[in-house]
C-alpha cells in the first residue's frame, strides 16, 4: 500500500489563553511564531510555532496553539471536558482529496467530506477519532505546490485555496 | 534565544491492545513498523511507525502506539483517567542532558532529571506537563550520532545509550 502521509506535520494544543500559551513556549523552547490567524469557522484563534531549523525551503513541524472564540466551539467544548493539552495532530499529505477517498474507502469515518481551509493557506480535513484509537486527526495539504511534490499539475488549484471558502481571518 | 528544538519526533498514542492499533494504523495510512521494543522502565510495550517517507538517511517522524504492562503504569492509569488517545509529543534534540539544564533554568519542572534511555536507543526525557499548558512533553536524542549534528565528540558515549540503563526489550 503507498503510503499516504507524507510527514508528521503538527501537534493541535488546546489553550485558554493564546497569548499565555505563545508566551510559555517561546520562554521555554525558543519557538517562533510563523503565522497567527483567526479561524471563524473552527473558531478558534491559533498560532503556528515553527519547530526546527529546516534548509532548502521545506516545511518544518509545527506547534499549533488554539484558543476558542467561544464555549460552544470544537475547541471551547474539548477544553470544558478535558482541560488544557493535546487536541489533534496533523500529518501532511500529497493531495487531500485523494487522500479523504482512499481513507474513506478503508472504514474511517471522515468528519470532512471536502477540504475546508486550515492554516498558511493549507487544505485540510479531519478524521473521526473514534475509528483511530481516540485520536482527532488532520490531513494537511499545504498551500505551497514545492511542498507537495506528489501532486499533479492538472490538479493543481488555480490560487492557493483552489475551491474552497475563502480564507479567514 | 537558540532554539533548543530540532524536530517534531513523534506522538504517543495510548492505546489498550497494541497489535490492534498497528493494524489499524497500517490498514488506514499504510505506515510500516520499524520498531518494536518493551521498556520495562516506563511500563510500556511499544511501536514506533515511521511517517514519511525522507531521504538522505534523515529520521522520519513517528506514530508511537503505548500499550501498557499494566494498569499500575503510567499509561495505565492514562487509560483508566482518559481513554485511548493522545498521550505526548516528542521533539528532537541535538543534546538532551544541555536541553534539560536549560529548560530547568527556565522555571520549568523536569519529570526526568537524568536521561533515560526511550525508543530505538535514543537518550529521552519527560518534562512536566503542568508547566506546558498540560501536555506531557518529551525530549529526544536520537541514537545516531549522524542525526544529533551538535552533539560534540567528547560528549559521545561509548554506545548507544552510554551510561543510561541497559535498552530492555
Amino acid at each position: 500500500m503507498l503510503p499516504l502521509l507524507t510527514r508528521l506535520d503538527h501537534v493541535g494544543i488546546a489553550c485558554r489563553d493564546l497569548d499565555a500559551a505563545i508566551g510559555r513556549y517561546q520562554a521555554t523552547f525558543g519557538l517562533e511564531v510563523v503565522s497567527l490567524e483567526v479561524n471563524e469557522e473552527q473558531g478558534v484563534r491559533e498560532a503556528m510555532l515553527g519547530v526546527g531549523v529546516v534548509g532548502g525551503g521545506l516545511r518544518p513541524g509545527y506547534v499549533q496553539l488554539l484558543e476558542p472564540l467561544g464555549p460552544d466551539t470544537p475547541v471551547g467544548r474539548f477544553l470544558a471536558r478535558r482541560g488544557e493539552g493535546l487536541h489533534h495532530v496533523g500529518y501532511g499529505v500529497a493531495d487531500v482529496r485523494e487522500a479523504l477517498a482512499a481513507i474513506g474507502g478503508r472504514g474511517v469515518r471522515l468528519l470532512d467530506e471536502r477540504p475546508r481551509h486550515g492554516s498558511m493557506g493549507a487544505s485540510i480535513a479531519f478524521l473521526h477519532p473514534a475509528d483511530l484509537g481516540g485520536v482527532l486527526t488532520e490531513l494537511v495539504q499545504p498551500a505551497d505546490p514545492a511542498l507537495a511534490p506528489r501532486r499533479r499539475p492538472q490538479d493543481r488549484p488555480s490560487g492557493p485555496l483552489g475551491d474552497l471558502p475563502g480564507r479567514i481571518g
